[in-house]
């Protein structure tokens, strides 16, 4: 493939920046990644396994000379990042960002770069691990995964295609929905889940039976929970930006809850049955997808 | 391996009783094993698919000549299953079951074998998968996986260890512990999440944009929900079985969520923090046990 852009500067080397890196390299995307953050030693570690090509701890000699610019930092990092990249921009850089909530990003990128900017396209890709660190990113993250774009009307469609071609050299399939659309459907399958699962095991650790409980616990708990390990601090930002949606989800799965334990209270069998066995057909419906 | 026993009966060859099968067969731990079913055709599956040597639909005859007998039925079966071996067992014959609650599951071997009886060691595999059948069985069901036994004060410490090598012949640690005990531990690692998933799935199936909802979930969701495919009537029957404790650990578990729902309206990112971060300490630790 002849390099489709020369230069991608990525903000943020951790496993979502990283992993792109790595994928962009590899497809022969672009000429040259420059990786960019305030931690130098990242970078630097970046460097030396060959995710990025060069870096910049400041942001505007990284983003310079970009044709894109990818901002894979914390939701609440945004606004900042986006301030000081905005007066360095060259006049035809497309910026882009990775964040798992879109209606901040898109609103922090307005109050950054100006109303009338046409070059930003809000993305989300759809995977991860819960893993974090440029340690942890690998080349084949995006393979055949979701990439949501979220641009909003005014964003130039030249810009979009730019991007989404970036994500496809990844491996990823695009769609392109509202960010008001992505981050409904998001809070129920993605942040509710992860609100569930740091809470059951917070809920665990709290008995005094701790060790025990964990101790016996099986392969179904250890697959319910494994998001439970993710940052702390990515997923502070995601609740927190993605707000209205994540608390009516989570009031609709309270009142689910409760419709559940007065079955139990009541000896109900034939409403709880009920509900696993519609959960059971609409999983395993997904399964099969 | 010499034949520990001559003939293992299993009532009921699904996923639990058939894998049980399977691995006492390859162990040579028995001669044989008879399966028991109220479905014939299970068990000429059974057969054919080499779990069985041999089967019986009257449960009278199936135990007539067993040295054990392991009832691996659903758990609002396992009194009319009692009830119906009781008068057919051998004077030397040990019962035991693979039930999900031990409560409930002793308080129905008391009723149909009588107070005294002494050789029903009630246990408990924790492993299985989301399917069930016969089918879905495999040798390796146990291999490193752990098995509660809690037998009661008054029961046979012959019969104890008899049914403590049999699991181990099939690859499984064998630790004790009180009914009271394991009944609070697996409602809080088992029986919750088990809930919580399918109330998930459910909930989200209600939604009007259902269809957009799974077809952008991810990997964290796939394994948050695999368990929602586990089958409803058994999980009723757990609900039911285990009611007390696991209403203790939901009405724990909602308080919880009610914490996080609240920090969330209150836009309080340090409450927030602070679970996620102490899940993920112990979430972590887990892992690495």
């Amino acid at each position: 493939m002849t390099a489709k852009v020369k230069t991608v500067c990525i903000i943020g080397t951790g496993l979502i920046g990283g992993s792109l890196a790595l994928a962009l390299k590899q497809s022969g995307f672009c000429q040259r990644v420059v990786g960019a953050g305030r931690t130098e030693a990242t970078l630097k570690k970046a460097i030396e396994l060959n995710v990025i090509d060069h870096y910049e701890t400041d942001f505007s000699l990284a983003v310079n000379d970009a044709d894109i610019v990818v901002v894979a930092v914390p939701l609440s990092a945004m606004k900042n990042v986006f301030e000081q990249i905005a007066p360095a921009l060259s006049s035809t850089a497309v910026v882009t960002d990775a964040g798992s909530a879109k209606q901040t990003v898109i609103k922090d990128a307005e109050s950054a770069f100006g109303k009338d900017f046409n070059r930003f396209v809000a993305g989300h890709p759809i995977s991860g691990t819960e893993k974090s660190g440029v340690t942890a990113a690998f080349t084949g993250l995006y393979e055949n995964r979701k990439v949501i774009l979220t641009p909003t009307d005014k964003v130039d469609s030249g810009a979009v295609e730019l991007i989404a071609d970036m994500w496809r050299a990844a491996g990823a399939e695009v769609e392109t929905m509202s960010a008001e659309h992505h981050d409904m459907v998001l809070a129920g399958t993605s942040h509710l889940p992860h609100i569930l699962a740091f809470g059951l095991v917070d809920c665990l650790n709290n008995l005094d039976e701790v060790d025990e409980v964990f101790r016996f616990a099986a392969g179904g708990f250890r697959d319910f929970t494994r998001i439970a390990s993710s940052d702390p601090v990515m997923w502070r930002d995601i609740c927190l930006s993605n707000r209205k949606d994540i608390l009516d989800m989570m009031n609709k799965y309270q009142d689910q809850l409760q419709t559940i334990s007065s079955a139990l209270e009541n000896n109900d069998g034939e409403a709880l049955i009920e509900i696993f066995a519609r959960a059971k057909q609409a999983r395993d419906q997904f399964n099969n997808q």
